[in-house]
């Protein structure tokens, strides 16, 4: 028996993090905590911190991090994304990026500068600087692992075939708590009524995400990105069961499908244990309890959503940083009451419409300058938009 | 561009082989015809020749082959099966066996002692010898290429992923024409009712052998041979819409699965291009429009031919070779309508228990035998079910 691998988990109190940290409880002989990093749940983090016993953990929020410390958690506190970033980059088997939305970023680069192996659920990073983050990973030699389901099958069903074989992807979404709904329907939807997903059980943010159909939007960029391939070979289609989790299409139009039942617990296991695999974690799936699984075609016009993000896909450069902000706000503002569901696409396109086009989506510098701008556009949006309600 | 591969087709007049030569006309710049071989149709065979210019040709049937030599063909024409295996041993791309039952053992043998790469239909001869055919293989460090399209979708899904991952496979079956019904409502099906297969356009014998759910138990001793897999690891589900060919399940709870057009030129045209893929010689398949995928638990009671071949499967030995030999005889006694639909499983379980069980497996001398023996209490059976008729 070798020793246990060493695993850092940024976001251990969000949904990936808690199952993360089940999959590694599960799996004492394989795994142990090395560090733990949380937004502000100090809290869920101190019994994280009594059961794991990290050497380390680190609290974006400052004051909630003076709170842990205080409580004399134990272990070493620290403090910021400049603590995450810290933590990130100290060398270990896998670094879990389970953070929500840009704010993940300067860990993940922190993490691939110090050559860790990334399991990356936290996909905007991915969808603002996809370029940039791939060609470090190459550079350095180190692998990003999709935790996202729909990624994980697509690698899986991609392994030990040659990239010039593939000839397209799909992305299955289950079409969220609204699928089936007609514009109309959608106007007066609450957050609460949002985050009630269908078939997954997630954060707050993705589930709102999944809702709008951005969270595809998002994954189609992130698939560009992970994969190396052009937009027009990405599709997505609507499977309401979320047992297929992605497709590929071969050149010869043989087809690999990745099947699973819906538990993170599944593709997080597999980005720790990979190339290897670990016995299962989960009921195995029923197929003969499963119904009929069905594919339809998703609605652009009740989720105009995911067509934004096909035309931020398509317009290169920073505009999928400007895209991804620009949600980041909507969906901040929409959970906080102070806009509508359809306002959410609103204040996306007006943010791509508004700033400036950079082409060169290579540089960070770049990339942060079109996040800012776009959250700025977005916020006045916002505000223009509940001054009007009023 | 590189010269066109050669290709042998064995058993070219039938369904496989037709087929072939449709993927070889559809890629003239990839494949062209070495040599061909038939049982009788030397009409069909005649045009084969004209079109795809053999430098010989095989004809099982003696008188036949000697009209197509009166004919003055155009090639070399040999006959018997000793002039099939003769082709069959000439240095070529693929020899492609499509030939039916177990007829097509000796040219299968020729092949691979003569170090040439097998693209597999013809699944019976797998039954009877595969221990004896793939030790063969792996001495001659040649490769079978599953041609029957659920091994090859699962051969595509294990691409890549170490054999001690693999947790279990799954056969689908599209349940044949008879699907639904119950064992007082197969009474007195016809051989014509038994031909008519929903989903695939196929020979005779494989479509009674479908319909008798027989076909899928050849198909797990074919996959156990193929993939080195125990009897237990390998399951049959029900899918009657024939679009997933076979799914793969890994240690941890991952499944993929494979999906395609129902189409026999989608396996043929992989066995003789792997490792690598051409074109897609198909429409693409449109997940959109093939409404549900349902899996359903086969009926053993209706379809007592799958419990029979997993026996003969555990039992070992010459026993797979056994329940082959008497399964032929059954169907072609179905065919001929000198016994019901139902008196097939009878045949066959009845040769199974008279028939000495030899445990040796590995002697082509204790196949062969074995074989024999089962084809006599086999036809013994048929008399007396004559008999008891009248």
């Amino acid at each position: 028996m070798t020793d246990p691998l060493a695993v850092t988990v940024l976001g251990s109190t969000g949904a990936i993090g808690r199952a993360t940290l089940e999959v590694i409880r599960r799996y004492p002989e394989r795994f142990r905590v090395r560090a733990l990093a949380a937004r502000q749940d100090t809290e869920t983090l101190a019994r994280q911190i009594a059961e794991f016993q990290p050497e380390a953990v680190a609290v974006v929020d400052t004051a909630a991090a003076r709170r842990l410390r205080d409580l004399d958690a134990g272990c070493e506190v620290l403090d910021g994304i400049a603590g995450c970033s810290e933590l990130a980059a100290r060398p270990v088997h896998r670094v879990v990026c389970g953070m929500v939305g840009a704010a993940g970023l300067d860990p993940l680069l922190a993490a691939l500068d110090a050559g860790n192996t990334i399991a990356l659920a936290n996909k905007e990073p991915m969808v603002m600087a996809g370029h940039l983050l791939m060609r470090r990973a190459r550079d350095r030699g180190v692998s990003i692992l999709p935790v996202d389901s729909e990624h994980s099958a697509l690698f899986q069903c991609m392994t030990g075939h040659p990239a010039e074989h593939v000839r397209r992807l799909w992305l299955t979404a289950s079409g969220g708590p609204f699928y089936g709904r007609s514009r109309e329907e959608l106007i007066r939807v609450s957050p609460a009524e949002a985050f009630r997903h269908p078939t997954w059980r997630m954060g707050i943010k993705i589930s709102v995400d999944s809702a709008t159909l951005m969270n595809k939007g998002l994954e189609i960029i992130e698939a560009m990105r992970l994969f190396s391939l052009p937009r027009q070979r990405i599709e997505v289609v609507i499977h309401p069961q979320s047992i297929v989790h992605g497709l590929v299409e071969f050149t010869d139009g043989n087809i690999l499908a990745h099947l699973g039942v819906t538990d993170m617990k599944l593709p997080i296991l597999y980005a720790l244990t990979w190339p290897d695999r670990a016995d299962r974690p989960v009921h195995a799936l029923d197929l003969t309890a499963v119904g009929g699984l069905t594919f339809n075609r998703p609605d652009l016009d009740a989720f105009p959503c995911l067509g934004l993000a096909v035309k931020a896909a398509d317009r290169g450069g920073t505009a999928p940083a400007a895209l991804n902000a620009a949600n980041e706000v909507a969906v901040a503002s929409f959970c906080a009451e102070r806009i509508g569901f359809l306002d959410i696409p609103d204040v996306v396109s007006e943010a791509l419409a508004k700033s400036a086009a950079s082409e060169d989506g290579d540089s960070l510098e770049a990339v942060l300058a079109a996040d800012r701008e776009a959250r700025r556009i977005a916020e006045e949006t916002v505000l223009k938009l509940e001054r009007k309600k009023r």
